[in-house]
């Protein structure tokens, strides 16, 4: 039997795109003679559809997809995901399914039994779990079909299901595991997935074809990567991370077994293309085309620049300097450098005439009171109003550049640096700023070597230094981590050796900027815990502020 | 027996705050003479404590305060809702419990079985439904304890779980049902429940101690409105809305029943209270004490500018009056007899100077083209900065003003009118905001007649009204709660006899503007369908755009 996985990137809400790249697919697969061909978790819709998924108009265009795919169906068996209603009154009004078509018709339905609701997932939000498992006999063989978190309740130490659907479908002793999945993206996923399915090859002793969606939905990201691993544990091949790919596979060959063919897995260089195929996608799925970006002559607008022009083209990429009086004269000439490598537009434009005029509409009201953040902030908000002036007048989308660690504690003016339609950096923390930008000029310096070694400044009063008013960002960041990432209460983290004030000022500043993040752009996820969906925290709440 | 309920206003992860007013309500229901004191739902921590669930210390931190209630329990048991840990390792990591304190000990520990997961719900993605049911013995009575959702699985045509709790817990025969409630407010919500509680009443023929929470945590607004009702299905007691309240109950008193005691339910009265409270504790929970506004002279900034008048009293409300050069003369005199009316501070400041100095700095970039939007958003963005650097300098926090159709349809500038540390109308479509103003004004003209009468328009150019480029908003209106609290298709709704052009317009409208609203202040929630976290919509969705 051949069988063929195909690595697509979906759109959510987008039936007729979705449809014809998924009829396409077929096409290429019936040519290569492939008996059954696979795609991706909710492959009609795109994924996650969210609230859509509660417009009962939605799933109608859903269910029209698969009408279509049926006719396709008649040489070859196709296996693609959809939501599909629950017959039953009691219990959520749909399932996450899976459908097999062959010889025109739906031969079968798989549900998905772990409904994953943690994190960035909602699927209980819409979905019934599945309780009834049954395999799919085709052409003698017998397939246990399942879907994403289906296969990962195995060996866990702390297991969120009671259930193992795997375990379920082995009564039945199928002969192989189709996985239609959507699984997001973060630097160190590819390598935990590659583990649990080898667990269950292990542990079931029969092959897994394991296909996944690439391509990004606005903050969530699809790294691709899909797996078929042979009943040996062996990798029998990895598909590529961040691109389309379709390949048939043997499952003679398969299950014979003996081959290893797993790609590399550099975080930094994941977490780089990652960032390259956020920028593309959202852009081209939300069909706009270039892109807006203030430049510092800092690290942060630097690195963004670079992946903006990387993912765009530098003629799709235009940046404004908008020196202060407070920026180093260093600052333009970096950045001016950084333009001109890169080969993209830029316009100077100095703010100092509208601040002056702030200032001068200001004064009969502050008169007397110091300047504070008031002044930094205004700064600060002219140079989101410039750079949405021109998003507005061109038509071009304002990237924003902040960081995972300023993201964390706050450190930013909302409705300042704080705009843009899409925050590219505010997954990667300070010091990961420098490890993509180290790996960025691995070759030849793209990124001004004076943007990457000048310690970090807002420049937004005389002299000032990122340094005094934030702990180290060598520092910090760990902190960071234990407290986002891991979710460690101050005491454990002070436990760990860290300094306690640093620590429990650190926690309180995250705290703190909830109401920021609230109204800060998406984020692009990198990590196992990111700022926006994936990280619901209280505006009010009192525990550690 | 004798029963006490208390009806508190809790803040999340302020357990020293939550504790010392519950052991104030012990101390007068032991004065009292009451047997048993009932709180409402996660009452240690605060509802919803969202993911401050997942941090191992602030489960401690919530055990503690248990801890201090068993020492208050040696004459008077205690029932308080708090998250426990789950002991099994298959599954969610806690449970919502309900604890009975009694003699200085625990006596008995309930968790919820129906675990709400839908609009701002998330409770499945913290916890695992109880699945084994206990009633508890108490002074020779059986008492069946149920939190919140439990008894909301009756009666209903579609029901979203297949278990009901209270048919488990009739097996030991209770003699009467506790409820531990955090429920939401809604415009309609006071109403149901009382027939939700009719409904499980005259099925079980005990009767019900119902005890919500009240008070705001940011978006969400608890109402209060708790019940006791008699096994004749008459309302015994219902506590007053948006308020502090503790009454005790003799339950041979209760069980006699024929006392009808319900509270009167006009919507656009609990609309405005909801309101109140909900901008009242959003300041006194973040520990603030002065707002801000800009005040147009149109009817929605007015509008606001009572409610919060009303929350924080007049001395703590400062508005700022921008007018522009497409400012009618009406606009300036109608917000100065509102200031002027409420007795509240106002400024006057003029922005033509600022826009004119944008003008002269992108005057060299933009040369050849023609004005449009770009330059109305420029306006609504000096505003906001203008009214953000007040904020910053003097401590106030700005509420934004923008109505529901507003929010709905993207009419509105983001960083500009959409600023804000809270959305006062964003849950309150443009019709509504008419009724809630004749409702403040109907004793006496607060808000200026002419703000209510003259067409709206954002006066960003000359001659401009909001119908130049919206449906009527007594049509729009109609089509946005069809596609935004219904959830219908947009076919569904040109079913009903509405315009094709217009629906299909409009849906895409509100499609488009996910971006916007990504980035909105948080909004006080009194629809059943609120934007915010309870409306979780893709942004690069390509559905009817």
């Amino acid at each position: 039997m051949k069988i063929t996985l195909a690595q697509l990137n979906y759109h959510i809400g987008n039936f007729d795109g979705n449809l014809s790249q998924m009829k396409e697919a077929i096409e290429k697969a019936k040519e290569d003679q492939s008996d059954l061909i696979c795609f991706s978790e909710l492959s009609t819709c795109g994924y996650p559809p969210r609230d859509f998924l509660e417009f009962r108009d939605f799933i109608h265009q859903s269910m029209n997809v698969i009408q279509s795919l049926c006719e396709q169906s008649f040489d070859i068996a196709i296996v693609v995901g959809a939501p599909t209603v629950n017959p039953e009154i009691e219990g959520k009004d749909l399932y996450n399914s899976a459908f097999f078509l062959y010889g025109g018709k739906v031969q079968h339905i798989a549900h998905k039994a772990l409904l994953p609701n943690y994190d960035i997932f909602d699927e209980y939000r819409y979905f019934e779990p599945n309780k009834k498992f049954k395999t799919v006999e085709f052409k003698g063989k017998k397939i246990a079909i399942t879907i994403c978190e289906d296969i990962w309740n195995l060996g866990n130490n702390n297991p969120m299901y009671t259930i193992v659907p795997m375990d379920e479908m082995m009564k039945e002793n199928p002969d192989f595991i189709l996985n239609l999945s959507a699984s997001p993206f973060s630097a160190t996923h590819a390598k935990e997935r590659i583990e649990v399915i080898r667990a269950n090859v292990l542990k079931y002793k029969i092959p897994m074809f394991y296909c996944n969606s690439f391509g990004s939905q606005t903050d969530v990201i699809f790294d691709g990567g899909s797996i078929v691993m042979s009943p040996d544990g062996l990798t029998y091949d990895e598909m590529p991370f961040f691109e389309k790919c379709q390949r048939n596979y043997d499952l003679d060959q398969v299950c014979e077994g003996g081959k290893s063919n797993e790609l590399p897995k550099e975080e930094v260089s994941l977490i780089y293309q990652a960032l390259v195929l956020g920028i593309k996608d959202y852009f081209s799925k939300l069909n706009l085309k270039t892109a807006l970006l203030g430049l510092s002559g800092g690290i942060d607008s630097a690195l963004t620049c670079v992946l903006a022009t990387h993912a765009l083209g530098k003629e799709n990429i235009k940046v404004l300097l908008m020196p202060s009086q407070y920026s180093s004269e260093g600052s333009v000439v970096d950045a001016r450098d950084l333009a001109e490598k890169l080969g993209i537009s830029y316009e100077i434009i100095a703010i100092e005439d509208i601040f002056k005029t702030y200032s001068h509409v200001l004064d009969p009201f502050f008169s007397g009171m110091p300047q504070n953040i008031t002044e930094e902030n205004i700064q600060a908000r002219i140079r989101g109003m410039l750079l949405m002036a021109f998003s507005n007048k061109f038509g071009s989308i304002l990237l924003n550049t902040t960081n995972k660690s300023e993201m964390a504690v706050g450190y930013g003016t909302l409705y300042g640096d704080l705009c843009g339609g899409l925050a590219v950096l505010a997954d990667v923390y300070k010091t990961q700023v420098y490890e993509l930008s180290h790996y960025i000029n691995r070759n030849e310096e793209i990124i001004p070597q004076n943007s990457i070694s000048k310690p970090p400044s807002a420049e937004l009063r005389p002299g000032q230094k990122d340094s005094d008013s934030l702990p180290d960002y060598s520092i910090l960041d760990k902190i960071l981590y234990q407290y986002i990432e891991l979710e460690k209460g101050p005491n454990e983290i002070i436990d760990q050796g860290f300094d306690r004030d640093i620590v429990l000022r650190s926690c309180r500043l995250v705290n703190k900027a909830e109401f920021k993040r609230y109204q800060s752009p998406p984020v692009l996820r990198v990590s196992s815990k990111s700022f926006g969906l994936g990280r619901r925290m209280p505006i009010e709440g009192k525990y550690l502020v």
